[in-house]
């Protein structure tokens, strides 16, 4: 990748950027980050996942370097520079270099800018899950710490699934990179509290209470089995059909009609926000 | 700090050691680590660490690119750089340059050779703790996510508490940096599983076989109520009396009998290995 980024109140060359090991980020997880999509210079929802983003650094006791209006700037340049027309946005902040490797100093903070990996209609014909018993600490804060699934990669790739959904004590929260939804009785359901609370979740509640009763409320991990449809919410999925988890079908195996509607009323939306 | 540090193949000023933003410790939280002492020249329990860390690597599915032997070698070489006399040794291990932020590849591994920030001694007089209700995911591999803790700072500050006790449904497990022991009904009690193997709480836990009765098993929340002493063992911290746990004092608030005996035995093992 050559693009340029945005590092410690400069723009480098991505190739160039570099933190020194100190980082608390690096030595001891503390760090928040967010993303986001361009399209074509226009950025849907972009206060929303800016909110997010300050509101995760509060919750840490850590500052953003940058104010709101300086940060959309710096964002703005940096789009304007890389030219690259649909990309990924990424803010990371850190606890910043640490002198015993522990206690949180001035944040470092960064901006990127990267090619997309892949687009929403990739996962049009639906995806699969995995399961796995954990539940992510403070899931309203959006931490770096993968860990949990980035071990399952085996798995992931022998199963072909493409995240892991986690429970714990009976209940579902969320999967990896995205929040998840049930239809059932042909009332829309997703978990909460104890999950993320996605951008693109934000949208497809608002959309589809249009459409169909909606219930955000504890989801029991028994719940998947009498689901009619189940699908998954994320900034670079969109609205994606779930059709198998842990090796068991969802409905008849092939996305539901709900989720199609949901997802063409959210895409309506995306494209005009 | 102006000490050599060991960064992916060569001796280099900590200074000057840095990583790539695309290192996925960073990026993700894909990390292990493992820490030990030098006491002038002499590193206690050196394999029983060595174990743990290759251990930790092969649960995450990583390989650390030095064989034992090398390692060893290489850490020697260090210390002798260095000749720091009592110093921590930090082992860091990372998932790698990654291409899409997300995916491990060839690991970043380094040796840091540190300055010990504190002795053994400074905890006599006891310690607080304070609780969170949380539990470490994978607890056998020793990864970066503090976060946990790290965010609690202002509240250990205003209690002038140490440590966080960790527990999780109504189970205690460890603290941030240490394992716990109970002293109940002249019995020595340790949460197990779900914890951490601590190289001293494996040893402290052989010497005090030859003195008590002891037990490695789950542990309420409760227990620590009726508890006549508590005491928590670390790296660094060796053991150190618990005097207060989240406002309620143990025992008479004072450093208890047991733990001074089980001290001194772990002392007297510690310092001629």
């Amino acid at each position: 990748m050559n693009a340029i980024c945005y590092l410690n109140n400069r723009f480098r060359n991505y190739g160039e950027a570099v933190l020194h090991i100190s980082d608390l980020g690096l030595q001891r997880g503390y760090s928040i980050f967010d993303y986001f999509l361009e399209m074509e210079g226009r950025i849907p929802f972009f206060d929303d996942y800016l909110d997010r983003f300050y509101a995760s650094a509060d919750l840490l006791h850590m500052k953003v370097p940058l104010c709101r209006k300086d940060l959309k700037e710096k964002i703005g340049e940096l789009l304007q520079q890389n030219k690259l027309g649909t990309s990924g946005i990424k803010l990371l902040l850190t606890g910043g270099y640490s002198e015993d490797l522990y206690s949180p100093s001035t944040p470092n903070f960064m901006i990127l800018n990267l090619p997309v990996f892949h687009q929403p209609g990739d996962f049009g014909e639906g995806v699969k899950l995995i399961l796995l018993d954990f539940q992510r600490h403070i899931p309203e804060v959006k931490t770096t710490f993968y860990l949990p699934s980035i071990v399952l990669f085996p798995k992931l790739r022998e199963t072909g699934a493409v995240e892991v959904l986690y429970h714990h004590n009976g209940l579902i929260s969320e999967t990896t990179r995205a929040n998840i939804f049930l239809i059932k009785n042909n009332s829309l359901i997703t978990p909460f509290p104890g999950v993320l609370r996605g951008i693109t979740r934000k949208h497809v509640l608002s959309v589809a209470k249009d459409l169909l009763a909606v219930e955000e409320r504890e989801v029991r991990l028994e719940e998947l089995r009498d689901s009619q449809e189940v699908f998954i919410t994320g900034t670079s999925k969109h609205v994606a059909p779930v059709i198998e988890i842990e090796g068991k079908r969802i409905g008849n195996g092939k996305p539901g009609g709900w989720t199609r509607v949901i997802s063409e009323a959210y895409e309506h939306l995306f494209n005009k926000t």
